[in-house]
């Protein structure tokens, strides 16, 4: 029985790694020939909606990449199991965007590298250290533990935000509606890792901004967006950045992607973008996750981190 | 009776720092007028040679910053001891600075700030996650083995070099002139941290360089040095950058501080200059570590971090 690759990106990579780990199964690729009535399987991202229906063996979707709402929008989606590939490999990818961007900011490090264009020795300004710098991680899941955990390591004093309440050792986790306003007047950098759900859907905005703490270190609050561009409303980004709301910005996610050419993101030059690659999934270990979890549905035990769908991650 | 504050910076936040936790004491201001005969104590960082000498009640120097080479040449220093100003936060800068630019090579962030300029989206690359890639740190003091185990948490795999044998848990240390060769051959990010003596003057060159790993992750090996100026010659970084030996220079510390302006290092399209920032001192963490070390050796004990000056650090 079949596994079907569904990808917005070049599959040959994927399919390659996918025949390696599972030579039992075939591989088909959507959009070339193959028999919907075979499929087992289907490990995807970001398909047009509809191209996942009439799969009438399907027993498992795997979503490729920490999040699933590129799902959960689909109408006529099959009723199985929906299986997000959850590995270290992500996770470390994703903490090591989120502590080198915290960094950047702490040190100053764009004006730095401006320094260096102008051929400008100016070495007496003397950054805070982290131990002065408050970041606030949105999303306390696994990802935002690695990164708060790692963010702490390196001196930061890191406290995390979670829609339902939390208890992780070592860190003060605010929850819900009521410790929202509490946990956003102690953050001087504030990093969402959120996961797009109708409750999230343009929470990082104008009136989100105005509660951030206004009496940090760093000459204002900084946004890290590495979660979903639907979370964020980009004209109130850009309003708060000129009118010093915020001071700064780093986002890897957008409303519209690839960011459109005309966005003047690209450009502010307090702005840093980067193409929704903060933890990239890499073929290799994604098809081993996948493999491992198709070995034990076949033995009867049931798939790991399946998604509930009424939480909508 | 005072101290003195010979500084090649604006001394005048020190003097303002030192003058609130040393209330007992005067403090004056190399290049103002003051009595040589009273001075008990010298708070100093590059002041010129000889300006140290004539100081007949003088007790101790404090060195700003880690490295006290820019004493150690000098003509006629008074024989008291050194006293290295060694705090947490000069360690904690230190360390930000070197997990910051690993994860920029890692992370291949220039690339990406290249992309942004350009109006580029490309999500295609997945670069190696911190586990692929082996930091290996020169200099395991202090500073060494506190950015070291940062990059671990981080995920790098990290190995040290230092002059003389020895063993902290968690990392295989090379050592000496015997553990040099095995030490580069399996680094792909040298970090180093070495204090500046005889024997690491120009230790940083081009056969030094011909022998870094070369079946690393990240296209070729790059070079940090966040040390001493001294240690490096430059001619042959921006050689083997030229010929593929070395990938990139990330460089705090330069042979000539501050850079000359006709350097070809400012305008290299794969060196990252930065003006010897990379752990500046702060003055009230600086002045209040002073004001202890001055009461503890009022009070009839030793000095702490006091400089073995046959060593050179």
């Amino acid at each position: 029985m079949t596994l079907l690759v569904a990808l917005t990106w070049d599959p040959k990579p994927w399919v390659e790694r996918f025949r390696l780990h599972l030579p039992e199964h075939p591989i088909a690729v959507l959009g070339e020939d193959f028999d919907r009535s075979r499929v087992r399987y289907v490990a995807t991202w970001g398909p047009k909606p509809g191209s996942l229906s009439d799969l009438p063996a399907l027993e498992a979707i795997f979503s490729l990449g920490a999040g699933v709402d590129h799902l959960m929008g689909y109408p006529n989606l099959p009723n199985v199991p929906i299986v997000r590939v959850s590995q270290d490999d992500l996770t470390h990818r994703m903490s090591e965007y989120v502590v080198m961007h915290c960094l950047i900011h702490l040190r100053d490090q764009r004006r730095y590298d401006a320094d260096q264009r102008a051929k400008r020795w100016d070495s007496d300004r003397a950054p805070p250290i982290a131990g002065d710098v408050r970041v606030g991680v949105m999303g306390f899941g696994a990802l935002g533990q690695d990164a708060a955990y790692k963010l702490k390591v390196m001196g930061f004093d890191v406290a995390g935000w979670s829609r339902t309440p939390k208890s992780v050792e070592g860190f003060e986790i605010f929850s819900g509606e009521a410790g929202l306003d509490a946990f956003l007047a102690r953050t001087d950098i504030l990093v969402s890792l959120l996961p797009l759900t109708p409750e999230t859907r343009g929470i990082l905005n104008l009136s989100l901004f105005r509660k951030l703490a206004r009496n940090g270190r760093l000459g204002g609050p900084i946004l890290i967006n590495a979660g979903r561009g639907g979370s964020q409303v980009e004209a109130d980004i850009l309003a708060c950045l000129d009118d010093g709301t915020l001071k700064a910005a780093t986002l890897d996610v957008f409303e519209v992607e690839p960011l459109p050419q005309e966005s003047p993101l690209w450009t502010h030059p307090r702005v840093t973008v980067s193409p929704h690659n903060s933890a990239v999934s890499d073929p290799e270990m994604t098809a081993r996750y996948i493999a491992g979890q198709i070995r034990r549905h076949e033995a009867g035990e049931p798939f790991q981190n399946v998604v509930d769908q009424a939480r909508g991650y």
